[in-house]
């Protein structure tokens, strides 16, 4: 007896990968299913195919997906979610014509979001980040990561770990905690950059591997921000200390970011605006998933970054949301996968990949998530559209309609009058 | 006694104008009243002030709007949203390197949409449309005009006319007619084009004027499409009907569709990607509303309209969705109008007037539609943000929770287990 059957589904869109992170044309494979059926047992995937292939009273639930189609649960492999202080303030300056970097240099930006983070309760951030959180899963991603990154001393860079690893229990969503104790140089440490080093290598990395609160570690590799060489460090004692790493990577300017990622074999390196081609070929060689976010491109108005460049050079490509209330403040992901399509001008098959198997192998899932393949964890999202194109086509609204977390129907669309 | 108040909103944006459209510097004048309360008694504005001025409990409900923001129903003033077919295919060509012209060239694009729309039925299109206006009242438009067009010859540009008149009784949306059959020469009329004019001048045209099912006349006037001269004659028999008058205007080439929106005195010219000057300061001395459509920028890849350059110019700028199968498929006007301010570099202010008082005024209705101003019409909506700036600086995501339809509650959040 099964605990959930889908059935009649218009489409499904396996992605099938045999648990592996997909480059070049393999992105355009995505192995769709029509009329197709899921059955779920166990957390697990225990059924793929045609809907003629199963008995489906043999299930304590049976869900016509008549005129639907089935996806894999969307992964969001990059954000920043736990946070308080809006900057909507900052927001209005940018659009009457002040850059990103000109707020930053004024004492606004990232430090507007730490001075309110560091002043925030465990419980205030919290319920900040579980509303956000609801509406990641509103829009289909059923796993999150989620990076530290606004404390940027000791106590708060603790803490923000603390909320993140908490919110585990507390939301449906699964979570992979980051350690972004090298986001910046916070403004109290502006003239002591080395004690700020010493403090993230010496203090805050230890305490991190020593209680288990990071999956990884990132570091913030940019001009202004972290050198190459202290990224190195920083990476190099992470991995001493049995964290697996990710990395902000040649976003302003190529500096060199990408090729620090694949040197120390990083499961991610993200937004690559202006990654170099040696960059990209040392990313190849090493499997590092290259993370691309159409939204802060979007926020920021400026150019995207070259997805064609990278999927044709045979780059696995994802595309991530980046939610972070200073360069894209939203958690839309399948908006994330129109952008990408129109405006990176992926193709829908490629957008599907990016968003689902590749963005599990960004985060180092690609085995147990990220796909809809027998033996698979059951993250699955049935969506009110006849064809997977459909919900990039028609975009900005909101097709989703079922979400099945780990085996377990976790949202419902509600109907009036239901 | 009221029939509703709404009370303690933290703000109120009024947008109040004196009933007409706002241009330049006005535009960033969008009257603000923080702790702002609002009542409405027989479909009717009756208090626009603060909290205190206010008896809460003369009222048959009080709605208590802490933390939440008002403002008034939004316009979306240029939609094709009645059609059959849809159109993923054509987008995934797109995509893969196809334009927008050769697509149509290779008889897709709007012929695709022509076909499919011809052998509809009216029930069809009234259930495809009744969809399309639940999303569009769903993220907060309460007032939308729509266009034929797709029907291309005289059985079924009066179909789709009758199809629009229907759908005024069958939701709450309120709908605003415009006879399009100057959209294209529709493929069947390739090499009969003065027959397809003479039977827009001499057959549609009276009896849609006649049996009173459009209030405007539009033309798509543009290289392809209708030359100037042949916009003048449409548009000059229209007004002699009785038809009012609006434009789709310089998207493509600067053809001086803008200049004749103005000596036609139409409310809106729209598109104006390609406005000339000459064509600016026309349209600024007939008083004809710029409206723009990010959307279709967004959707087709292309740059955005120069919203800077007219609105400096003193034009009174306007925002719409243009929903349609082929350069736009999206209902979401909160999302228009955070890429008015993301991409097109409006203010958060003169984004707000673009989409209610401007927007109303490009549907020739200023004076009752469009600001929160005691005795005109009660079209509100209720958000859930603090301030009207997180509306579009959080985007992608619909803060929308209550709708107010002509006094009446039509849509309100549903909570889980309510």
């Amino acid at each position: 007896m099964m605990d959930v059957i889908f059935y009649n589904a218009s489409q499904v869109v396996t992605v099938a990968s045999g648990g592996r992170a997909r480059s070049g044309a393999e992105m355009r494979d995505i192995g769709v299913i029509e009329d197709g059926a899921v059955a779920i047992k166990d957390g697990k995937f225990t059924y793929v195919g045609p809907s003629d292939g199963i008995d489906i009273s043999d299930a304590d639930r049976s869900i016509n997906a008549f005129g639907k189609t089935l996806l894999p649960g969307l992964v969001d492999s990059h954000t920043h979610l736990v946070f308080a202080g809006a900057r909507e303030e900052e927001f209005a300056r940018r659009i009457a014509g002040a850059t990103y970097a000109e707020i930053a240099a004024s004492g606004g930006g990232i430090n507007t979001t730490v001075k309110a983070t560091r002043a925030a309760s465990k419980i205030e951030l919290i319920e900040y980040a579980l509303h956000r959180l609801d509406s990641c899963l509103g829009f289909g991603a059923t796993t999150v990561e989620i990076k530290s990154g606004y404390g940027l001393d000791f106590e708060n860079e603790i803490k923000m770990l603390e909320v993140i690893n908490e919110l585990k229990d507390l939301h449906v969503v699964e979570i992979i905690p980051t350690f972004l104790g090298a986001h910046t140089i916070p403004f109290d440490y502006k003239e002591r950059r080395e004690e700020y080093l010493r403090l993230v290598l010496d203090e805050m990395l230890p305490e991190v591997a020593s209680r288990g609160l990071a999956e990884y570690c990132d570091v913030f590799v940019e001009k202004g921000a972290f050198s190459l060489d202290e990224g190195r460090e920083i990476f190099t004692k992470a991995r001493d200390l049995g964290l697996k790493v990710r990395v902000h990577a040649d976003q302003i300017t190529p500096g060199g970011g990408s090729e620090l990622a694949a040197d120390m074999q990083a499961a991610s390196a993200d937004h690559l605006d202006n990654i170099s081609d040696e960059g990209i070929a040392r990313m190849k060689a090493s499997g590092t998933v290259a993370t691309l976010l159409p939204g802060v491109s979007l926020f920021l108005g400026e150019e995207y970054p070259d997805a064609r460049r990278l999927i044709d050079a045979g780059l696995p490509v994802s595309v991530a949301t980046d939610v972070n209330p200073g360069s894209c403040m939203s958690e839309n992901m399948q908006l994330m996968m129109s952008l990408a399509a129109l405006q990176m001008r992926m193709t829908m098959e490629e957008v599907i990949t990016a968003s689902t198997i590749n963005a599990a192998a960004a985060v180092d899932r690609a085995a147990t998530h990220g796909s809809i393949e027998e033996g698979k964890q059951a993250d699955l999202l049935m969506f009110d559209t006849p064809n997977f194109q459909r919900i990039l086509y028609h975009y900005g609204v909101n097709h989703l309609n079922t979400v099945v977390k780990h085996g377990n129907v976790v949202m419902e669309k509600r109907y009036a009058n239901a």
